[in-house]
């Protein structure tokens, strides 16, 4: 148990769908581990193979619940689910459930089924990262759809859910005003709007009210190969969630497979490249300079000099940048 | 109107508090435009004089309330007032009110009181730069407290919340518990606990829970300076808003003014110096890369390629290091 496994070992092990190795993986990979990238670097040349639905909503909106049962029915017609979930409120952590209020205790006892949260605090940058990494992994692990959960408020969260092939946005009646404002930053990367909780009577004003969104949207000047569709479901009446996976199923069949598929899958990759820079850039940058934070800092705390002039100087030190 | 201010001519227009030039150099900072980088070095060297509030809570938590009803006192008291809100679901923005549902029109017309809204989308990483940048400048521009509001989901988010001198974070009963598991990240940046909407009869079920978990937190081995008090309030009732006050200058004067408030100010220029460094670094990099960006993108869109591999000749390129 307790031998270092290097992480380039655990590839085939993971490929193979072994629980632990795919746990160890993406634990490493989570943790930014230095051996992880060469295992990394061949978990991406091998994967590729499976259906990401990206999956957001403000707090309250009923993702996990969505989650589940999309699950439920993914399953049922023979598919292998990996979800991973970027969402400090997500009731499974590590494939064990926080809390008895969903039902995904059925899921969590089956092998067809691998449900990974990712850490969402102190992560030095490069969740984005080492959430596109997970779905990695999981997609060599032979998972033929991925649900990438992340929680719709906060920029890099939302960013996350578009990094995916089919991005599902859920909202539900009665939040309030306050919370359905953020959904504004989210109406635009929805290639399937979900209403949850449609048992409710205000239910059909957020349904009215996204149409209407959607509606101004493509007035605005979009004409869109992909008509967005806004679908009511009630979780409570078990309605709905069929004529969901049968709106995946017809984007993945129009849109996926086709020209649109292409270039999402570049959007995909450069997002990906980008996130990945960035991650390692600054992991780089930090490591350079943490030892001599304090020599910059002391100036701010005097205000003998300021932020800007000493973050210049702290890059140079850093990077020693050619002259130019 | 249409001449374009160098940067460093406003600065000691917004320190006599023009209105205009304080707006300007927000706006510049906000862009990341290249001449504001000297006035905000001088802004920042002139400002310190502001005490922060920083007040965070997720969405629904009642934040625009807890907010407006801060400023009609701290107006009572004769205090200057600069509110910053790094909040998408924030009903103000630039100066003015979205909605009416909030009574901080009374504080538009206000000279006493400036009101800004920080863009949460699209910005190139540094919110966290311009949001303080922002707070500086209504320090020179010589406003007494500062009310710093972020929406309480996110790292980024919660982390700017901290970045000041008394940190207030919200709740709400009546979330659910998904909303309110979020929370778990923002109950160590508290200095005082609100819970607000507390002529409901479910809030002392939230008082209790947050008592509680600091009861917890604080048998775990924390010593505090300081007891973290969890106040209820009702804007309905109009209750709970002086002690509220009071808890908060009760803070300055134990803390602010003491060995914490030393520490503390130590803690926001380290956190400045490394967001506005991150900020810049990250801002030449995506300068220096974006004209080859699809020349990186080509291989991982075939698969022939990895991204940790491309980002790393992506970082060389930009950066061209020194050899080790």
């Amino acid at each position: 148990m307790s031998r270092y496994v290097p992480s380039l070992e655990l590839v085939p092990r993971a490929a193979r769908g072994e629980t632990a190795a795919i746990g160890r993986l993406i634990s490493r990979a989570e943790a930014g581990a230095d051996d992880v990238r060469g295992a990394m670097a061949e978990i991406y040349r091998r994967a590729g193979r499976a259906h990401i639905i990206g999956l957001t909503g403000v707090p309250g909106s009923g993702k996990s619940t969505m989650v589940c049962a999309l699950t439920t029915r993914l399953r049922a017609a023979g598919r292998r689910v990996g979800i991973v979930a970027v969402d400090p409120s997500s009731p499974y952590s590590g494939g064990s459930i926080l809390g008895d209020r969903i039902r995904m205790a059925d899921h969590v006892l089956d092998d067809g089924v691998y449900i990974r949260s990712m850490a969402t605090h102190g992560a030095v940058g490069g969740l984005a990262r080492a959430a596109l990494d997970a779905v990695d992994v999981l997609d060599v692990a032979g998972f033929d759809t991925i649900i990438l959960e992340t929680v719709g408020v906060g920029q890099d969260e939302v960013e996350i859910a578009r990094a995916s092939h089919t991005t599902i946005v859920v909202s539900a009646p009665g939040l309030g005003d306050e919370v359905q404002a953020i959904k504004a930053g989210m109406l635009e990367i929805a290639d399937i709007h979900v209403v949850s909780k449609c048992d409710r009577s205000d239910a059909n004003r957020t349904l009215m009210d996204l149409k209407h969104m959607l509606t101004s949207a493509v007035a605005a000047g979009h004409a869109p190969l992909w008509r967005v569709p806004v679908l009511g479901v009630s979780a409570y009446a078990n309605e709905g969630f069929d004529e969901l996976l049968a709106a995946v199923q017809a984007h993945v069949d129009q849109i996926v497979h086709g020209e649109g598929g292409v270039q999402r899958r570049r959007e995909i990759a450069r997002f990906r490249l980008q996130k990945t820079a960035e991650d390692l850039l600054m992991r780089r940058f930090i490591a350079a300079t943490a030892p001599q934070l304090e020599r910059w800092t002391d100036p701010l705390v005097e205000r003998t000099s300021d932020p800007y002039s000493e973050a210049a100087g702290m890059i140079s030190a850093a990077l020693q940048p050619p002259r130019v």
